[in-house]
């Protein structure tokens, strides 16, 4: 066990030139990435090698639902490492088999089976694209007899049967405008005026595009990274009449609102609607072990019964993952964790954002559920320009690296994403930790403020 | 701790009802998969739970190289786990620095840093195929503001800045025939002509399509799956001067190939090539944890050192996957693998398939190395036809269905793909148990034989 606050500068040099010299980062310039070094974890916090310890309000990449360290899951872990860490996804597995029923006993309608998804195919898809990027080239030669993974451009390289049934999906995409009602691409006055527009304009796009050439539509149950948008009242309702009406699937994406992060297993049971194909990781088992998969009901499983579904990978349903995941949802049990994130949200998160969109110039909208908000700031209330520009990066982004830079050195770890701060701790988080976070959150907003027009 | 060989049926039936009732099965018509409920495992066996133990000749999906079980992988899993089992990869993490480290420093020339891979994207692929296939159509919609995964199905999705930088990637394949020398596409009678004529092919193939459209060559070192063919003198050098002629990147997928299975880190070294870019999964930690990657030089490094790389994921370069494979790779040295893979190939396995083809009418061909063997199964030796067709199921593919079973009575699970064998057991297997596994095949091929025309 790492120990917390006890400074060990010699182990975090070594972290960083090891980091520095062999680790390519997510998302980054490589050559400015300056990862802070992690020594361990525990519950809502974790610590570096300096003797600093962070409240972890963005629970890593809002992920670690139960925090760090969860016992339940830390043991499920070490008992399944010793008695079989993985097995083909063939063979039967107890643990995988238990996810599953687990999984699926508490999804809602008749969605009842789980493909477990993981692997290999991933690094050809980063591969495939750096080498597209660096030449500024689009094809790649891969030899007929090979296989090179299953995801999308993963199945496009391999040169055996694998790939046949996949050659035609295109990858044909259209996109559409969801409901945001604080900037709403429909010019609605209310929540109610913001989901009959929303739908009105999705049925267009339906209509345009032609509704016989539209397998599925996919949305995240309430939308994540890119603002916590949580469907106004009658919207996910409405989208599920209008697949229903033009026999087009409803896949949730539930990978960051599932699993209790908006106070249910799954963001979409808020409205009571069943999807057709619900789509999970993260919170499954807090990514203790990488896991996720999609959840389906009859009559996905049977246009695959007599049909190979041509798709997989070498860790489908991998025992230690699936072990975590048995682990979490009797956790979530056990420590009342769905009604826990609820009363949090509903009583402390919810009241204090509001206070706080009162007091400071810089809040512009607060929003959320359960344990997932989104606080926007914005230069003017009154034009809601946000604070910094879209997709700014650099000097364009400074009031919200000013930001995060006074929650970071108050102890805060925060989740900034372009002008929004969200805040998304673990679930287990004590009410006495949540409140010493908003207190610093509300602290650096002062900070924000001071770029505002105001 | 299961129990081998005590018999338990009632948890037997427990994992054969919830596989059958909650788990989708890759690569599979799900109406008929009869999965074997494995207890446990030891080594190179694993047992179910009927007193049955097979001798695992597959190495599951030819991912377990050090076995089940390895006590050093269990311990430093264990250990990680009470340490901090998931870290952002945005952080900087001890085990994730040293995996890259010691991963840089085995890899062949000048690729010195990781790109870990694994994580949620797939859920989206999977579903996106599932939904496509289930209506045969080939639209998806999905929401500006959101965010679905990184693959290249996912990110076509994802409808934010995120995107941008991959829409044009295109996924523009094409496909040219690799060296084969048993079933040369190219007529030729030695592999040394092969090789040469595998080239020119090859040339000619990207003088057609065009050098300046093709930013890389993707191919698996030694291929796998489809065949176990081991590239002849020359061959490997060539493409890699082909490349260079032209600016192409040569990126070697070493999923199945890589660490340790042909008795070196990667099967390239070989013969000497240092590839542009190399991927890896499988070996690394012999799957305990998912876990894969892509290896890189500063050439492409440098190409993202001030410009953002456009992909990444929750997972990458997880502690739990990165402990697993430190500790893999000190076993590796510790118990002298590469050697000993070299070795056990060439004086148990090599002399022993050669024998197998003198004795049965049904061996047409063998070849591999370290552990890394297939042997292909024909119903005619002059002609060369196959003992089943080309991508045969159901009664075409029954005289494999029988080979194989007869192997699984006799305590052996083998690897079968079309109308071959592959002989790729764990790493860590003991001489004794690697002449068994030989004997059982021995046996099994008479079954073999019987559907020959001989």
């Amino acid at each position: 066990m790492s120990t917390a606050m006890t400074p060990d500068p010699a182990a975090a040099e070594q972290v960083r030139a090891d980091d520095r010299d062999h680790v390519f980062h997510s998302w980054s310039a490589q050559a400015h990435v300056d990862s802070l070094p992690v020594a361990g974890g525990s519950g809502s916090y974790f610590w570096d090698y300096d003797g600093n310890r962070y409240l972890d309000f963005a629970s890593q990449l809002v992920n670690l639902n139960l925090g760090h360290g969860h016992p339940k899951l830390v043991a499920a872990i070490q008992e399944q490492a010793a008695r079989l860490a993985t097995i083909a996804p063939a063979m039967g597995s107890d643990v995988r088999g238990e996810a599953a029923r687990l999984i699926a006993e508490r999804s809602p309608g008749d969605l009842d089976r789980v493909f477990f998804t993981n692997g290999g195919a991933e690094a050809n898809e980063h591969a495939i694209r750096m080498a597209r990027l660096q030449t500024g080239r689009p094809v790649v030669l891969s030899a007929y007899r090979s296989y090179h993974g299953a995801s999308g451009g993963a199945i496009a390289l391999t040169g055996d049967p694998r790939r046949w049934e996949n050659e035609s999906t295109g990858q044909a995409v259209a996109h559409f405008f969801g409901p945001y009602p604080y900037r709403s691409a429909f010019h609605a006055d209310s929540p109610e005026q913001e989901s009959e527009r929303a739908l009105q304009h999705l049925r267009d796009v339906v209509q345009l595009q032609g509704p016989q050439t539209i397998a599925a539509i996919i949305q995240e149950s309430v939308v994540g990274t890119n603002g916590i948008l949580v469907p106004p009242p009658g919207y996910v309702q409405g989208v599920r009449e209008l697949c229903d009406e033009y026999g087009i699937l409803l896949i949730a994406d539930e990978v960051m609102a599932g699993f209790g992060r908006c106070g249910e297993w799954f963001a979409i049971d808020h409205w009571g609607v069943t999807p057709d194909l619900i789509t999970f990781a993260k919170g499954i088992n807090s990514g203790y072990v990488p896991l996720g998969g999609v959840i389906m009901g009859p009559r996905t499983t049977e246009r695959f019964a007599e049909r190979s579904y041509p798709g997989g990978l070498t860790y489908s349903g991998h025992p230690l993952a699936c072990a975590a995941a048995v682990a979490s949802i009797h956790a979530f049990e056990d420590e009342n964790i769905l009604e826990r994130t609820r009363k949090l949200g509903e009583t402390v998160v919810e009241p204090r954002l509001q206070e706080l969109k009162d007091k400071h110039a810089s809040v512009g909208d607060v929003r959320g559920l359960g344990m997932f908000w989104a606080i926007e700031l914005v230069k003017n209330k009154e034009t809601r320009e946000p604070l910094v520009p879209f997709n700014a990066s650099g000097a364009a982004a400074a009031p919200m690296g000013a930001f995060a830079a006074a929650c970071k050195q108050s102890g805060l770890w925060p989740f900034v994403n372009m002008n929004r701060t969200h805040v998304v701790p673990p679930l287990t988080i004590s009410e006495d930790e949540l409140s010493t976070g908003l207190d610093i959150i509300d602290a650096a907003l002062d900070v924000a403020d001071e770029h505002t027009e105001g």
